[in-house]
């Protein structure tokens, strides 16, 4: 197969959804722009061979990370996702096989959120494998949950369980699209993001933005089956509740809410989404910085810019 | 300076527009969509050190040469530039001080054209140097110029002269933006692309895509200076009119229109932008594939997917 045909081989199998006019082929994608009374979301994220996935990975999953990754993102601002794009630095010599399981990987993600894939690149990339998503989405105009929403006595909540991402969640999380829309639909919902980076890390975008700082309960943390795991099976590993504040990649939900409502939402959402945790894990305070409840006292996790001092 | 530091760098130097709602900082970038009588363009394009750029390259020009490429692609759907992500794959230990100028050519280019950039990310790469970008666009509802749109009949014409952009051109040029604006503005322009892999391949795209064929007459292509001086002072350069056919990179508007309205539109184009040539190169024509007049007589350019033999 030479090149050309195998970007034939792989833009038929890309999705369309009803928002595409004009999908790959030409210099640009057209596409319906989000209505009059909405704000159009632009997102991009990159993963790169043996950074963000290794070479053994399932190319599948590999692909699906990749857009996954940003649908992710689009959910934290409390968006609909619409259209994608995807770039490929794809390595001289390259596994064509490979790649063209890479793309059903990520069109079958697509698929099922109703996002189009509408164009997109291959190049030529000297170092490994490199992919490069952009994804545009809507969201209603002033709708959108920033990170800097977050007040005085909000309450802290974060869905799923935290750590050990790199068993094999980071492949195969589901992006919490239905759950952030649930959200915003049902309740006001100060300040959200998606944990990428780490719970402590993230949690310090939340308080620098919003300018407040936070007090997290050891107690209350959903720390995951795969960080008590990894942590028992391997002598040097993190132990569990390091793993869940700064593993990153668990791609869940953390926002903040009025303390009123909290009690109200963890009922609503138990009935709604009875497969998927959520834990209220702290509270938003004046003091800037992170400090941690143990039961041997507070801890701080760092200084005004988040998390500095904990490993 | 640590990433973050010059993260902060970076981003405090991009550039917004009237359309910014939410810049760099938060899970998505905000912005306003264009209104319910347009369609949102859709772009995205990598270059990679040692392809499409070299280290030895001033990194302004090379920031610069990642957007204007985009800014080209949605020049040849007649639309107009609205916002920008940024990819970074930084090698290991590479030179922020590099970095700092590869944005800041970027951005200079942005600000030209009113363009925001909004977001972007920076990932480590395990290869060289590589940028992508994402950019959006706006045209009129049903107003894009597509490849597929050309008639038997039309002209063809391209805007400036073919061949040699590796010489500097490919780093300098100035996406026709403005030009193009122009034209759709003014004249019924049946289909259009930029000539970024060569005349003869980017001929080919509009001709398959049109389901027609074309004749170029070698008398009236407009062959740069660059390929001719390569031509002379390199003993194995190809010739100026292989340079012209398939150098690509030079990022002309190549399009064709109603044989009725090409003189018109000519005498109108040196009215208005009298510095940039425009000329009448060949026709298009119910047989299929490309051919070239030269004074020897019709050669074959390839078979229906455009250039194939020449080399």
């Amino acid at each position: 197969m030479n090149e050309k045909e195998l970007i034939q081989t792989l833009i038929a199998k890309l999705p369309r959804n009803q928002n595409t006019i004009l999908g790959p082929g030409d210099d640009c994608a057209v596409v319906c722009p989000p209505s009059e009374g909405e704000s159009l979301l632009l997102k991009t994220d990159a993963i790169v061979e043996s950074v963000h996935f290794s070479r053994d990975d399932r190319p599948e999953l590999v692909g699906r990370k990749a857009l996954a990754r940003c649908l992710s993102d689009v959910a934290a601002m409390g968006g609909v996702p619409d259209s994608a794009l995807i770039t490929v630095g794809f390595p001289e010599g390259g596994d064509e096989i490979y790649l063209e399981k890479v793309y059903d990987g990520a069109a079958a993600l697509a698929e099922e959120f109703d996002v189009a894939i509408v164009g997109g690149e291959m190049t030529r990339s000297p170092g490994g494998l490199m992919l490069s998503v952009s994804l545009t989405g809507r969201v209603a105009r002033d709708g959108e949950v920033r990170r800097s929403g977050a007040k005085v006595g909000d309450a802290v909540l974060v869905s799923g369980s935290l750590g050990g991402s790199r068993s094999g969640h980071h492949l195969e999380f589901v992006p919490r699209l239905r759950e952030a829309r649930w959200l915003v639909e049902n309740f006001e919902i100060r300040s959200m993001i998606d944990v990428s980076d780490g719970l402590a890390s993230d949690l310090g975008h939340i308080t620098r933005e919003s300018k407040v700082g936070a007090l997290i309960d050891e107690a209350y943390l959903p720390i995951s089956r795969a960080a008590k795991l990894r942590s028992r099976e391997n002598e040097g590993a993190k132990t569990p509740l390091l793993a869940a504040l700064t593993d990153g990649e668990d791609f869940e939900l953390l926002f903040t809410i009025s303390p009123r409502s909290a009690v109200k939402l963890k009922d609503s959402w138990r009935k709604t989404f009875p497969e998927v945790p959520l834990s209220v894990i702290g509270r938003i305070e004046t003091e800037l910085g992170l400090r941690l409840k143990q039961a041997t006292g507070i801890r701080s996790l760092g200084g005004v810019d988040g998390f500095d001092h904990f490993q």
